[in-house]
């Protein structure tokens, strides 16, 4: 019995260990999508050098974290909900990562932007995409980190901001190009970037998708936004 | 014993016909990318219509094997080499169902590219990306059938070949957008399908890293591919 226990109590710690990893994996990814808009905003090449030197830590952290997963599986053999967490882990370390990759390019970018003037209306523009897309990102590992799936499935509704808000910085690019060619290249720069922060809002959301998973233990992915609205009787300012 | 083979044939099946679900995944993911480049470059709006209405189905087939890999691992408690086989597939139906997204989105700019005019410049460049791309995902899709570590590590470094065909071809783009700034909305759709094609071919990279670690058990993303060639022993041509 106190054995039984012990061993229950090692195997809580085993998965709260995992819940930490994850946490502490979206905290240094968050940093550096934080980082990577700075340097993009401030044109801080020496930053967006560092960051494009840092994405490797997250990889390490994801592989870690997989392979914990898999061992716990294999040593614990998990029930229902034990098992969804684990898979959910699975997931959103996945997104995580990519987020990541996604600082990384945005940092690349922003390395060779820094030495170029940006308008004022492109500057403006780009700052309140990015920090939409920050607010998704923070609000969805928020989320998770406290499995509120009320919150979560707010953020999922997020997307179709930041699409608007791309698509309004992107006729500004195109109009930017049209007036003087050599705006060229560092337009095309500013709009890799802004896909860079498309991704990062698409990632969060699909986070967020994995919160609600684990918490209602319903697959809400690929589900449309209105549907999910009715179902949760969510108004459309949510 | 004649009851524990039953169940064990059983559950032989049962992964069975979760390795033929992937691969009836990848068969339509597959089909979608080969109907999206084709849209795209014969400029066949009604195609693109078609891959944009379609991607549905891969997103459901997404949800259902997840939720069989799900129920196998709390049903049968598999062990090691099992094990590795639903972590790897949780881990490939991911990057699938994101291969159809991008075989979308590829799909919705041709539907607006299908009336304008490509330079034939263009249409070459596109028409190389575009093979090397799809055959990238025909092999690694075939790795994965075969359970094939030596040709998934040769895909491994496609991935380079393929940074400096979008490089090329953005190089091209930004002389056409500078040639007549009339060019430029449609430059940029056709740099965005670049860029979906280069996100095909990453994640088809990642689906051959998971078939390395179902096969070796060896974790090789995020490890630098001249250490992978050192270790495995490949040459620069593989």
């Amino acid at each position: 019995m106190e054995l039984g226990q012990h061993i229950s109590q090692r195997y809580d710690q085993e998965l709260e260990d995992i819940r930490n990893q994850v946490l502490k994996m979206g905290g240094l990814v968050e940093k550096q999508a934080e980082n990577a808009v700075k340097a993009l905003l401030d044109r801080d090449a020496e930053l967006a050098e560092e960051v494009a030197s840092t994405d490797y830590k997250i990889n390490k952290m994801e592989v870690e974290i997989d392979d914990e997963c898999t061992r716990v599986i294999a040593r614990r053999q998990p029930a229902a909900s034990d098992l969804r967490l684990i898979i959910a882990v699975i997931k959103v370390i996945t997104d995580l990562e990519r987020i990541g990759d996604e600082a990384e390019k945005i940092g690349v970018y922003s390395i060779k932007l820094a030495k170029k003037k940006v308008s004022n209306g492109m500057h403006y523009d780009l700052t309140h995409l990015s920090k939409l897309v920050l607010a998704m990102l923070h609000d969805s590992l928020d989320a998770f980190a406290r499995l509120d799936d009320e919150q979560a499935l707010k953020i999922v509704g997020k997307n179709e901001i930041i699409n608007k808000e791309i698509n309004s910085l992107t006729r500004l690019l195109i109009t930017h190009m049209m007036e003087d060619t050599r705006n060229i290249k560092n337009a095309l720069r500013i709009n890799w970037c802004a896909r860079s922060l498309e991704r990062i809002g698409d990632h969060s959301r699909n986070i967020s998708e994995y919160v609600v998973f684990l918490a209602k233990g319903k697959d809400i992915r690929h589900t449309d936004i209105d549907t999910i609205r009715a179902e949760y009787n969510l108004d459309d300012e949510d």
